[in-house]
């Protein structure tokens, strides 16, 4: 891939080296595989350059990126690149506590998960974040995509955050710096093959 | 994502088990963002199954794609999962020994990269190969479409092959289980933006 000459310098009185920094808000959105799976690959370079990451897994079975999640995990403790933080809806998130008998539901339960990304935005404490599946909480309605602008435009300091999901709403692509569409053109499951260990999850 | 339900079953004689462990061939092309990225994200969960991995880069400059060479070779290392072996044509293949005056062209460069796979994939050298920017040399008429394809499909034992990059032949897409196009949205670039560090690279 050869090294990208803008089209157009943006007259935002902004160094080249400012505008390096800049927080990229990400989109990966479309009916077609890869969409969690480039965002953890993205994972991958900012542990590289050893910045927090921070992976919100909003489903509520998170068995599909086992894969993923471990790799991640040893990678954050390997002490050779940044710290890995890996919290899951599907159990509970880890921050919650609650009696064994409470029941939440999945409305509730993205809304705090939400609720703790704002937390974590507010005080820097990632430099580079995954929402993963967190475009379905808005499209439902559940969490709303005018306050998730407004809260990812005034973000402090330079944070990176990929969001992935389908259905992508119009004000979130109108802000992200990056929206790429993953489009099915083939799938195993169409020919009736069944989802494979070590290629689903 | 749900767990999938074949639409169809395949009338083939295998069972669900055998179909569990076909050898997968997956392609990643169209103009946007996240080919390679998904693949690399895919190789995560290879080398959680503890399979060996291996990859090609079939470009002449590997610069961009540190953050995931160096992740995957420190989870390589890290004796929890598979191996990683990554091998780059940027530099000249590993596995070439020729004198430092010697200068060969990205053609030969691509044709050596290409006859190393076929001795792994008939060795069995690893279990899943990523194959990054591959499509660009069957593009430029260097490494024959049609060989590839043969040499794909007569692969021995459960290999899983994922190719990358844009205009993916027809040959290639048709053999392929999964195939995947990464649609452009909106990048940075378009705005004026530069690459970012931990971002592209």
């Amino acid at each position: 891939m050869p090294k990208g000459i803008p089209e157009t310098v943006p007259d935002d009185g902004l160094t080249t080296r400012q505008r390096r920094t800049l927080p990229i808000t990400a989109v990966h959105t479309g009916p077609g595989k890869g969409k969690s799976t480039a965002a953890f690959g993205m994972a991958l370079r900012a542990w590289n350059q050893g910045w927090p990451v921070g992976v919100f897994q909003f489903v509520k079975s998170a068995k599909w990126k086992v894969g993923e999640e471990n790799a991640l995990r040893v990678l954050g403790a390997s002490g050779e690149g940044g710290t890995v933080a890996w919290h899951k809806m599907g159990e509970g998130w880890s921050w919650v506590q609650r009696s064994t008998e409470a029941e939440v539901s999945s409305e509730e339960a993205a809304k705090e998960g939400w609720e703790q990304v704002k937390r974590d935005l507010a005080a820097e404490t990632y430099r580079f974040y995954v929402l993963d599946e967190f475009t379905y909480p808005m499209h439902w309605g559940w969490v709303d995509v005018d306050e998730v602008v407004a809260v990812l435009k005034d973000r402090p300091g330079s944070q990176h955050v990929v969001i992935t999901g389908r259905y992508a709403k119009e004000p979130l692509t109108e802000l992200a710096d990056l929206v790429t569409e993953m489009t099915k053109v083939k799938h195993p499951m169409d020919a009736g093959r069944k989802g494979q260990r070590g290629i689903e999850w």
